[in-house]
């Protein structure tokens, strides 16, 4: 059995403009780089929030695929710590 | 550095009402009996969707959370292939 289709939107909010434009373009690079045949991505920064919506071709795809997004997410967040 | 707020909604389509409503009541279970207190869940039936609604402390919170609930979909889809 296979789902008909799966969509996914995940809003990360950041305490300012300014960390999350850094971690929105630290990001970015792995997002331009990497290609998801199994999922179509918009990664966007809309002030505060990074915006990451998904279209995935089944539930492997979408978890794949979010993991991805939030491990990047983490490790440019945690780089910020340093 | 940790993100203020992580929201994040997955809407999971099948191809019909049954099939969404045998899926859903597999994980139903699961979401009734697994306490998460670093994410705050909706978890809904919508006709042929199941729709998750998640808001979470982190970005690893929400990792986990998503990998948890796509997981059990993915075995409750298996399982009716059987």
């Amino acid at each position: 059995m296979k789902a008909k289709r799966v969509r996914g939107r995940i809003v990360i909010e950041f305490s300012s403009e300014e960390v999350a434009k850094v971690v929105y373009e630290a990001v970015l690079y792995e997002h331009l780089s990497v290609p998801y045949r199994r999922s179509e991505i918009k990664f966007e920064l809309e002030g505060k929030k990074i915006v990451i919506d998904i279209k995935a071709t089944d539930s492997s795809a979408m978890r794949g695929t979010v993991n991805s997004y939030l491990r990047w997410i983490k490790v440019a967040m945690d780089a910020i710590d340093i």
